[in-house]
C-alpha cells in the first residue's frame, strides 16, 4: 500500500471510527451471531493476490460488525465496563506506526523513558509514594504472575537456578487470597508451578472484604503443618463486587510473617485518585508490589497494566537475562525494560497514558469517576427502594451487585435463580444494555458496572426500567 | 475529545504517519539522545487541566521523536528488522477504536473466530497440517512459557493440582535447546519453576545446528542422573545466525523419548511459505507445539505471535478455570480464548493478521521475502568476496554474520573484536543503518539483518559501503 492509499484510506477509517465512536449505540450492545457463523462466512484460505482495502473494509462492515460484542457502547454495563477514549485510541495509532521495541533503552529511549515517565505521573495521582518503581505489563494476569514469581524469588533460595522440583529444602507452598480473588492468582500459581494446591481462598466478611484474621489463623495452620507461605494477595475493588480488603492489617500480617504484599487494585486503583476515595489505598503504600490497569477505568484501550513495585531488584534478580545479542553500552548506565519481565518485546504502551493523562487532565478523569460512583449509587438506590429488588453487596465505587426477589411470593433459591437468569437474559437480548452476573453466597447475582466514558445516567435509567419491565416474566408479551 | 476534534486530530495523524512510513529515512536509524534526556525534557507531574492535542502532538515531536529508535527506518538491519507495514497499521488502529476483549467467545464472537480462521491461513500457507489448533498471544517468550507448562502439565501427575514444590515423586525436571536457542527457554524455565539449571544447552555443529546426538546423549545422561527430561525446544531460524535446528531428527529423539516438542521458528517460520524453503518446518508436523511471530517478519506491527499446538486439550487443562463471573451458555459449545493462555483479556489482534493477509496476498509476502533472501545472499557474496571480511556463518535467510579481518595482518581476538566494536560503533554512528552484534564461538560478529518491507538494495549497499569505509579506521577523520 503506497503512501497515497494509505492516506486515502486512512482517512475513510478516521471517519468511520469517528462515527463509530459517537454513534455506536447504533448497534446491539451483545453480538447477536451463533458459535460458527463467522466461520461460516470466512474463506477457508488466503488469497493468492492483494485485495483492495476497500473490499477488505465492506467485509469487515458485512461479516465481522455482526460479531463484535460492543465494549464500547455507553450501554455496555457488564464485567468491568472500558473505554477505548478518543485520545487513546489516536496514540495507540502512532504506536502501532512507530513500531517501538523499547526491550533496551537504546532501541527505544523514548519508549523506555517515557514508561517511567508516564507511570510516576500515574502514581501520584494516585497517591502512591516514589519508593515504587513501575513498568508496563500487558495484563493483570501478567502482573500478577510477576509479583508471584518474585516472592518465590524472595523466599526460595536460590530458585531461580535450582527451580522447585526434587529439592527436600523447599515444601509446599502457599499463597493467599481472599475467596473473593482473581482467577490470575489461580492461574499465576499453576503457571509457576506452585500449583492450585497452594491458593488458600481466605473467608471474607459480610462485605466481601478479607478476614485478616481468617488469613493469620490460614497462616499460621501452613506453618505449623510444614508449608511455607510466601504471599498474598490483597485485592482493592474485587472482580465480583468490587469489595476493599483490609490493606493495612494485611500488610501488618505480611511484614510480621515476612510475606511478599502484592496489591491488586487493577479496576480500582484509579478512584484513589479521587479525594472521597483516597483511603482505600491505605497500606498500599507499604505493599510490595501493586497492579491497576488504566484500562479497566482509566479511558485507555486494551491493552495497559500498571505494575508497580517497592522491590523491583527482586524482579530483575529473578528475569534479568541479558544474551549477547542484546549487550550494549548503555546496559550498565541505563534501564532495559526487558529485565523486569519475561516478555523482551512490548509495544509503545506509555504513549497513550500519556496522551490520556494530558489530553483530559487530572481534574477531569476525576469529575468522570465522580460520576460513575454517582450513578451507581442512584441505581442501588433504586434497588434499595424497590420491594422487589435487593441489593446483594454494598457498592464502594462503580458497580451494584443485585437480584430479583418478589416481595410476598415464596421462592427457593433454585428458583430465584433460575427467574433472574431468565432476566438476565431477556434484558440483554434488547440490545440496549448488557449486564453481567456473579455468584455471590450462593446466589446469582446480576451485576451493573459502570465505568464506559459516554455512559449517562440515561442508560443506567434505561437499564433500570428493562430490569423492572421483564422481571418476572422473562420476555416481553 | 468530542467526535468532531477527533475526526480533525486523526486526519491530522493520518498525514503524520502517512509521511513517516514513507519518509522515515529523514531520521537518524538509532536514536542519538543520552539516557536521561527525554525524562529531564518532561514534566514530573500529570496536569490538573486538559492540553489541546495540539500541544501533546508537538511535544511529541519535539522531546519524543529525538528519542525514537526508527524500526521503521529502512536502514534498521539490526536484530530482527520488522515492519509495521501500512495495512497493518489501519487494522491497528480500528483495533484499538474496538477495544475488543474476546476472553470469552461472547465477548468478541469477531475476535474469537477471526483469530481461528486467520491463524489457519497463516497455517496453511506455511504448509503445517489442521492438525495445528492456533492461539495469538503478544511475544515467543509468552508462547515458548505456554509451552513448557503444557510439557509439564503432560509429564508430571497432578502437577496443575499440587505443583512441584515438597514432592518426593518429582526429580529435578530438564528440557533443552541447543546453545543458540532463545532466552525465552531460559526465562520460561526459571518462571514456572524448573529453574534455570534445567535448561540443558546442547552442543551445535558448524553451521550452528543443534546436534541431534548430543541431545540423545544429554538426555541418556540425564535420565541415567535420574532426572526428568520433558521437552525440547527446536529452533527454526536462531536468534544469532537464523540456523535451522535437524528437526526430524530431533522430532525421531522426542517421539522415542516422550518429550514436548517446540518448535521456535519465531522469525524464520513464514519463510515456509517460499517453494524454495518449505524444507524448514520438514519435521515440524510432528512438533506438540509451533511459535512463529507475524510481527517479525510477516510486516505486522508489534504484537503478534502465533502458536500453534496439536494438543491444544493439555494447554487447556493447565489453564482453563473459569470463575463464576465468566460463565455462559456458550461456554460448553464455544470456544473461550482465555482457556488457552494465563491471560484473561486480549487485544483483537487477529484483524491485522486477517488485513495483512488479505491487503498483500500470499503472492507478494512470498516475492518480498524472496527478494529479502537475495539481499543478504547479495551481502553476503561481497562479504565472501573481500580479502579483510569473513563470514561467521551460512546465511539460510535474510541475515548475515561476518566480520572485518584485515589480510596480511596478524591481529588477536581481543584486537579483532575491538577492532569490530569500533566498527559497528562508527557504521551506527552515521545514522544511516543500523546493524547490531551477536557471539559466535567466542569472536564479535556483526549482524546484517534483512526485513523491513522497504529496504532495498541501496540500504544493503550503503551499509556495506560504511562498513568497508569505517573498517580499520575506526571513525572518518
Amino acid at each position: 500500500m503506497d503512501a497515497q492509499t494509505f492516506r486515502r484510506h486512512g482517512h475513510e477509517l478516521v471517519d468511520w471510527i469517528a462515527e463509530y465512536l459517537e454513534h455506536s449505540e447504533k448497534y446491539p450492545v451483545l453480538a447477536r451471531v451463533k458459535p460458527g457463523d463467522l466461520t461460516a462466512a470466512l474463506p477457508s484460505h488466503a488469497p493468492e493476490d492483494p485485495e483492495p482495502f476497500e473490499a477488505i473494509m465492506a467485509d469487515f462492515e458485512r461479516v465481522l460488525v455482526p460479531g463484535l460484542t460492543h465494549w464500547n457502547h455507553p450501554g455496555f454495563l457488564a464485567y468491568f465496563a472500558i473505554t477505548a477514549s478518543a485520545p487513546g485510541v489516536l496514540a495507540d495509532f502512532l504506536s502501532s506506526a512507530l513500531n517501538q521495541q523499547a526491550m533496551l533503552w537504546r532501541t527505544s529511549p523514548a519508549a523506555t523513558e517515557l514508561e517511567a515517565v508516564s507511570l510516576a505521573w500515574l502514581r501520584r495521582l494516585m497517591g502512591l509514594p516514589d519508593s515504587f518503581e513501575g513498568v508496563i505489563y500487558d495484563t493483570a494476569s501478567v502482573a500478577t504472575m510477576h509479583a508471584l514469581v518474585a516472592a518465590r524469588e524472595a523466599s526460595i533460595a536460590d530458585v531461580r537456578k535450582r527451580g522447585l522440583p526434587g529439592r527436600s529444602d523447599v515444601p509446599p507452598v502457599c499463597v493467599y487470597g481472599s475467596n473473593q480473588a482473581h482467577s490470575a492468582l489461580d492461574k499465576g500459581a499453576i503457571a509457576i508451578g506452585l500449583g492450585h494446591d497452594s491458593v488458600r481462598k481466605i473467608e471474607v466478611d459480610e462485605a466481601y472484604r478479607m478476614r485478616a484474621d481468617a488469613l493469620a489463623d490460614a497462616i499460621a495452620d501452613d506453618r505449623r503443618a510444614g508449608r511455607l507461605p510466601i504471599a498474598v494477595v490483597a485485592t482493592v475493588g474485587t472482580t465480583s463486587t468490587t469489595s476493599v480488603d483490609p490493606v493495612p492489617a494485611i500488610a501488618d500480617i505480611c511484614e510480621r510473617e515476612r510475606l511478599w504484599l502484592h496489591v491488586d487494585a487493577a479496576y480500582a486503583g484509579v478512584a484513589a485518585m479521587v479525594p472521597s476515595r483516597r483511603h482505600i489505598l491505605d497500606g498500599a503504600e507499604r505493599a510490595d508490589s501493586f497492579v491497576v490497569n488504566p484500562h479497566k477505568w482509566l479511558f485507555t484501550p486494551f491493552d495497559l497494566s500498571a505494575f508497580y513495585c517497592r522491590r523491583m531488584d527482586v524482579v530483575r534478580a529473578a528475569f534479568a537475562l541479558t544474551p549477547e545479542f542484546l549487550k550494549t553500552a548503555e546496559g550498565e548506565r541505563s534501564r532495559n525494560l526487558m529485565d523486569t519481565g519475561l516478555q523482551l518485546g512490548r509495544r509503545f504502551r506509555a504513549l497513550k497514558l500519556w496522551m490520556i493523562l494530558r489530553s483530559f487532565g487530572a481534574r477531569a478523569i476525576r469529575e468522570h469517576l465522580v460520576e460513575h460512583m454517582r450513578l451507581a449509587t442512584l441505581f442501588e438506590s433504586w434497588i434499595s427502594a424497590h420491594a422487589d429488588f435487593e441489593l446483594l453487596a454494598p457498592v464502594p465505587f462503580s458497580v451494584v451487585c443485585f437480584r430479583w426477589r418478589p416481595a410476598g411470593r415464596s421462592m427457593s433459591e433454585g428458583e430465584l435463580d433460575a427467574a433472574n437468569e431468565r432476566l438476565i437474559n431477556a434484558v440483554n437480548d434488547t440490545g440496549e444494555v448488557f449486564l453481567s452476573h456473579t455468584r455471590l453466597r450462593g446466589r446469582l447475582a446480576l451485576r451493573v458496572a459502570i465505568g464506559h466514558l459516554h455512559t449517562e445516567e440515561r442508560h443506567v435509567r434505561r437499564a433500570w426500567d428493562l430490569l423492572q419491565e421483564y422481571a418476572g416474566v422473562g420476555r416481553r408479551a
